[in-house]
């Protein structure tokens, strides 16, 4: 490992960004705003990736795969879609290269431009319910249940690694429904989905709940989302899930014969999560020594490092270590076995800290004479020894205990960190010192809410699905309103 | 299903488009030359996928993830490179989209334009090689065996659904090495695990070899493949594996400090297949009635259609058929169970063949009476009747003996149509009439390989690897040669 990383109270930003690129996890390329996910990085992501697709397919969703580049003409069906998306996208206009007659290099071939320019999707609705419109005739074509995983391009002016890049990698699921109960219902069933995947699965608490009008998906009746809080105490959303009613059906004219014989709209949702998860899981868990991994994302669980100065010495750790390791392999534990000679023992207790590794193993001579191994935990850095015999059974018990360790911790971390507030110059101050979620009451306009960003920076992240109805005044306005709403400044 | 396909005899090119399509594998899209890849289509690829990523992952390669878009000034680093391929390409030149002032719709913002054009990448090697140079310094960051799954864009100009298409998928592996014999067993390794996966997963059989310099990839110094026959007596090359020497390492400036001390440029192969392989697989295995799968690549290996006129009968045959659908999926089987009563069983047995689900096995009430099934294959349309009670044992066997059958099928039309031909005249009408692939003298030179590609259309598909030595004379020019090589037409 190089120099050390810059903590977190340092410069948070920085922290973050020099983790990401020394954990391995990703990097920046020459392409602006363009990120390289390496290795170990990707590892996550597939992870990620499985988990997802498995909790898809048991609720009845397919994949399929529709064109990266869309018509420009599809983007202008849908009004409220390409007045709050979609302007800034990848344009293709021309389709060869040719050899400069001038000189060295290659140039744009003017000859051949493209009668309509094409634009790298940055979402699916268009080209997916252009699509869907021959797929759907009756009600017995109902409902279509799909999702795709795919790269999608979004031209950020001030991008950062998997928070915000220009082209990034997602699922998006696009459903078509009969009715707007059920279309109602999968858009929910997907953000619990969501949920209790970014809990379970990440170790990372989120509140569920609706998106104010203005901060709603464009083209969505109603947008569900998962919002999750950093170590920073800003916001994140970490996925979302529209419901879209029949606006997609309408701009691209899709109608099913129904079971009584009519002729309807088809209604709509489309859900989605990206590698921005990979910046909330970094953000969520991780310390000033490098990443934390939750055991179920790490991919590797346990690191074994051998100490020796000779080579018998390591001969006999590895013959000790190759039983436990076969036993916690049987067990579904994934274990890296690091016996390089090319590097010490101590550069690789720092590398795999800095990798987050959950649990790390040492075995030296000493231990071999005592039959104990030491056994480190990634999440608070503790060491205790433990004898070899237990190591089967203690390890995948240990791996159990750091998950929902992180679950925990960042749970405590994120409630002390929603405070209810009453008035506005609180309302700045926590903001600014305690930060967080604000809990207070809004009036409900478009107004109030864009007033207080611009005074704050802070926008309403969610109205939270378990939201208790009272009586209470605008935190900005006084205006009557029926419910808090969670403000916070956000990623 | 609606009307019958097109037979093989009829139109070969017609009857592929139409099985395509009809079996739900994929459909052109509002895009030109882009297709999409409908749900059961795409369960064929996740299979493909699932198989592949398992081989290189046990070689030792990981994924990770590289920018969609790459500057235009990469492509003009490795001289071949640019020459050989890169030309007919997707080029990005905005990023930005605005409405027209002067109308309706949107208009593409000549404000936005960009710097320096993007291109969408037809394939990766500058984009990685440029990265690779961050990531080699010394002989311990070798070798580099990283492979990524993406969707890659060549403007196309006639294309055909997975056969050649404007936007693919597939996966490219690109590894770095120290040495030229390491990289060289790479290429060679990767060959071999393409040509197992594609003969005993997809049960097509291959002839591996290698390329003749006209056909080699544009930056290599050899080239190995996969040839497959297609039932027409036309070649698919079903993957390529290609050993690139120095040449990336050179336009990139990868060097890396050897153990002794020195300083070399790194070694480097490139490897992909895609979803080119889908269209190979229809065209080894299907016939006029629809689709044939291979059961290692079926989504569904076998379908159970309840053959009933009341609902009580319905109910015991589901009882029944429970029974063995858990004991059939405990041992791995897909099993889909059809009772969908908005359909007929006609319909249904019409719907699988198409589909090409291996087995099928219906039951009607005078099954329930005898305690039989009705068992039809898909690959020889052969049907049976079966005891219950040896479902669980037999279907399974049957499995296999489908894939076995499938590949041996196969085999023997592809050996069939290998001719040794020994003249140019016997040439000619053998391509024409018997087709496939022609064994003949070749003395070695472009001029002669263009020559015969201009008379006949026939091109070497590939030098085999198990090519025996043996003197003779070129079959145009009459120049000695010391081996024979394959021609073909191709797709």
């Amino acid at each position: 490992m190089a120099k050390k990383l810059t903590s977190r109270t340092e410069d948070y930003s920085k922290w973050y960004n020099e983790l990401v690129v020394k954990a391995d996890l990703a990097e920046n390329s020459g392409v602006r705003g363009c990120m390289v996910i390496k290795p170990y990085g990707y590892a996550i992501w597939e992870k990620i990736q499985a988990e997802l697709d498995k909790k898809f397919k048991e609720t009845g969703h397919v994949n399929a795969y529709f064109p990266l580049l869309i018509p420009k003409s599809y983007f202008s069906k849908e009004a409220s879609h390409v007045d709050g998306f979609a302007k800034e996208c990848a344009v293709v206009t021309h389709y060869r290269l040719k050899n400069d007659p001038n000189g060295k290099g290659i140039i744009v071939d003017e000859d051949a431009k493209l009668e309509e320019e094409l634009i790298v999707r940055p979402t699916s609705e268009t080209i997916i319910w252009h699509t869907y419109r021959k797929w759907v005739q009756s009600y017995r074509d109902l409902p279509i249940l799909v999702n795709q995983w795919a790269n999608v391009v979004r031209w950020e002016m001030r991008t950062r690694l998997f928070l915000r890049t220009t082209e990034f990698l997602w699922q998006e699921g696009h459903t078509a429904h009969a009715t707007r109960q059920e279309a109602l219902t999968e858009a929910q069933l997907m953000c619990n989905i969501y949920s209790d995947f970014v809990q379970d699965f990440m170790a990372i608490p989120v509140i569920k709940g609706v998106k104010s009008e203005s901060e709603r998906f464009a083209g969505a009746l109603e947008t569900y989302c998962i919002e999750a809080l950093m170590q920073d105490g800003k916001a994140l959303q970490a996925g979302t899930s529209h419901f879209l009613g029949q606006n997609f059906a309408k701009a691209f004219d899709v109608k099913f014969q129904t079971k009584e014989g009519g002729l309807e709209y088809v209604w709509a949702t489309s859900w989605g999560v990206s590698t921005r998860l990979m910046g909330a899981l970094v953000m969520t868990h991780s310390d000033d020594n490098g990443l934390v991994l939750p055991p179920n994302l790490a991919p590797w669980q346990v690191v074994i490092v051998p100490i020796h100065r000779t080579d018998e010495q390591l001969e006999e750790i590895s013959a000790k270590a190759e039983g436990f390791i076969k036993a916690l392999r049987a067990k579904g534990v994934t274990v890296k076995y690091d016996d390089r000679t090319t590097h010490k023992p101590g550069w690789k207790f720092n590398e795999y800290e800095l990798k987050g590794v959950p649990v790390r193993i040492a075995i030296g001579p000493k231990d071999l004479e005592k039959g104990t191994v030491e056994v480190a935990r990634r999440d608070t850095l503790e060491k205790q020894y433990m004898p070899m015999e237990e190591v089967e059974t203690k390890v995948p018990a240990l791996l159990e205990e750091i998950q929902k360790n992180l679950f925990q911790r960042s749970l405590d971390f994120r409630d002390e960190h929603i405070t209810k507030v009453d008035d506005f110059e609180t309302f700045k101050e926590v903001l600014e010192t305690k930060t967080g979620f604000l809990s207070c009451h809004w009036d409900g306009t478009a107004e109030t809410e864009n007033k207080i960003k611009d005074l704050t920076k802070a926008t309403i992240r969610c109205i939270p699905l378990d939201t208790v109805e009272e009586d209470g005044k605008c935190i900005l306005t006084g205006n009557p309103s029926k419910q808090r709403v969670l403000f916070a400044k956000a990623y």
